[in-house]
């Protein structure tokens, strides 16, 4: 039986990163950049004003004070989007908007509030306005300078990494209309087993509704890829490999159930009949056992456990890594912290334990405890859970108050 | 000027939550519950089997071992999905496979690996099998009894509560393949200001490209609402007014820009103008103090600064909870917790500071600093920015080593 990183390790080493597709960037939350991304142009492109008031030239404000303002001539006004054509002189000013361009002859801009309108005057018959400074700038205060924020051909955001809301604005502001992220994986989903019916089927004695196909639906929607449905099989070697053979156009085949050592679990069966290169079956891991990892024709196939946890957690540990790879995300942000046992759990040795769990954040240090009973059909705790306590292989028993390892979920 | 509690207790007063929708339970992940879900059934619906074994009497197993194993008549087979009509006798089994109906008079299962068949007998003119067990079991032993994970009438996931993949399992194993939810709220989104083009027009001097939509749009997205580009409006009243106006079809409108107290702000004129009830104008924090907020027609207007760091700092503070309100989520998940400050931070007086900053976990501690300079433009250091350091009104100097309190961002 392999371990859990040793199996980690065989998935990863078949996945391969999957092509790039140019998109539009308003569609590119949540999607991987598959190149590197060099400015183009200085952010700002120009210097600017970062407040509403007066562009003014260091020098002219000297010593000024409420009670002993300095007097400057506005001689132009730039509202932000404006060119402006004057140049400042002595004892000159303009009057300015934030964001507008800082125009020649200034070197700092004074905010509106330390500044105060003085009455117009008329002199050589024209209107001439003036403006009490009452503060001293520093060369440089308040303006934003050309390529402050970002310099051209700087690398503002490397391949591998998934686009937030922020990543997204610096993409506009550089003025890529597209880009080029990795194709996402689509993942076919297929249940099977005698027992298993449609959700809006009537239940007979012995029947359970699908829930697994639609746990895997939603995760594989979490992780950003595409699912694809493929129904139920029943445990009929044809019925089961006709349906098998529906997911081949896709990137990734999940299948729940059949993969235990009962003579009816057919999936395996099946999946070394049709060709498969079956690289594992069953990992040392509790919920989880019973998982088959093999790849048929590039595709990866993952014969996941029956129960329901036990199907999301296998889902958690193993194919979410292999769709994030196939989707060129080099950094996965999944949290893992360590959190004080509110209670003593004892385990059976040599198998790696994901419990369901709650963690919360409490005078300065992570509690944690589990959601209630384990057993790896019961999805109640895993609801209740924000998080998986992961203990080590070769521990037997954890003592309450010690610190475990944490995986926040979604 | 309002503080940041006071303005937040504002907008959550005059949030309503939308009216519900009926959806399919597919689409369901990410969504909010808007009623109550009892179960109306018990599941599992029937004691089965948690293992691929033998159902047996406890009584029959009693100090059976591998060297002195019990003989048990194997008198049918079970599958998973079957409706067992035998009844166990004394001395009798029945081979059972996971997730099948325990049959009558039994009340135990041994798992497959604690047996061995044996070669099966002739008599009687029939074959008759038997099977050789190692172990005692427990009453009870390996049997999911009916109900054990939910009980019929339970309430199973409160109402507010946002669909994880395992809640819609859950739904999913109760059949409901339909599920209400709150409706999600649409977002108008309108850049403004004469400074501001669009991402694919060329740069001339003084302008610059639209990355607000960009962001807001993602951050629309992200907490699961719908958005609409607006586009541009130049700083002209009627043209301002026209796509306000457009956005009047959505439940809150966003505008970016056109806040401050320059003369060319025309959004609040505008706003007033058209009949808003302005709530408040200006919050004591850094960056986004340029924020007004009303209500036109039962609409939210947001009137968002500019920068693009403030506009989405705003976004995150004020905005997000709004839409959450409105689709019902009473629990928010975003996570707050304290972090050492690995730098020390001076700032002003009376307003409450929201740096962007890199959060991690070393050696059993949050560790945070920032992520470069904060000036409210630079959206390097948002995107950089896993977190936000969120540093009260009335502190002025914050030692490095200080814990303070630190929310992570998506």
């Amino acid at each position: 039986m392999i371990n859990v990183n040793e199996a980690l390790k065989v998935i990863l080493n078949v996945v391969k990163q999957l092509e790039s597709e140019k998109i539009p960037l308003i569609k590119g939350l949540g999607r991987v950049l598959s190149e590197d991304i060099h400015a183009g142009s200085d952010i700002p492109g120009f210097d600017n004003s970062a407040m509403d008031g007066y562009a003014v030239r260091f020098s002219d404000t000297i010593n000024a004070s409420k009670p002993k303002p300095k007097t400057l001539e506005v001689i132009c006004d730039i509202k932000a989007g404006d060119e402006p054509k004057a140049s400042l002189k002595e004892n000159q000013a303009a009057r300015i908007m934030t964001g507008a361009i800082i125009p020649k002859g200034s070197d700092s801009v004074i905010m509106v509030e330390d500044t105060e309108k003085v009455k117009s005057q008329k002199a050589k018959g024209k209107n001439r306005e003036f403006v009490e400074i009452f503060k001293e700038t520093k060369p440089g205060e308040n303006v934003r300078r050309k390529g402050e924020d970002i310099k051209k051909g700087e690398l503002v955001i490397p391949g591998g990494k998934e686009l937030s809301s922020a990543h997204i604005g610096i993409l506009a502001s550089l003025g890529m209309s597209r880009v080029n992220v990795c194709r996402r994986p689509r993942v076919a989903i297929l249940a099977t087993g005698d027992e298993v019916i449609e959700i809006d089927e009537e239940l007979t004695p012995g029947k359970l509704r699908n829930s697994n196909t639609y746990t895997l639906y939603s995760q594989v929607l979490k992780c950003g890829a595409i699912p694809k449905n493929l129904g139920i099989a029943k445990d009929k070697p044809q019925e089961l490999e006709k349906k098998i053979r529906e997911g081949l156009d896709c990137d990734i085949i999940l299948t729940s159930g059949g993969v235990s050592v009962g003579d009816y679990d057919l999936v395996k069966y099946i999946l070394a009949k049709m060709g498969t290169n079956i690289k594992f079956w069953q990992v040392a891991m509790r919920p989880g056992k019973p998982l088959v990892f093999g790849t048929i024709k590039n595709k990866l196939i993952f014969g996941l456990p029956g129960n329901p946890v036990s199907s999301m957690i296998s889902f958690e540990v193993f194919v979410r890594p292999a769709i994030l790879h196939m989707m060129g995300q080099i950094h996965d942000e999944r949290k893992e912290i360590d959190a004080v046992l509110e209670e003593g759990i004892t385990k059976k040795k040599g198998l790696r334990y994901f419990l369901r769990a709650y963690t919360h954040w409490k005078n300065g240090v992570y509690l944690t405890r589990t959601t209630g009973p384990q057993g790896s059909a019961i999805l109640k705790s895993m609801a209740a859970a924000n998080s998986l306590i992961i203990l080590p292989e070769e521990e037997e028993k954890i003592e309450k108050g010690v610190r475990v390892t944490v995986r926040f979920l979604d």
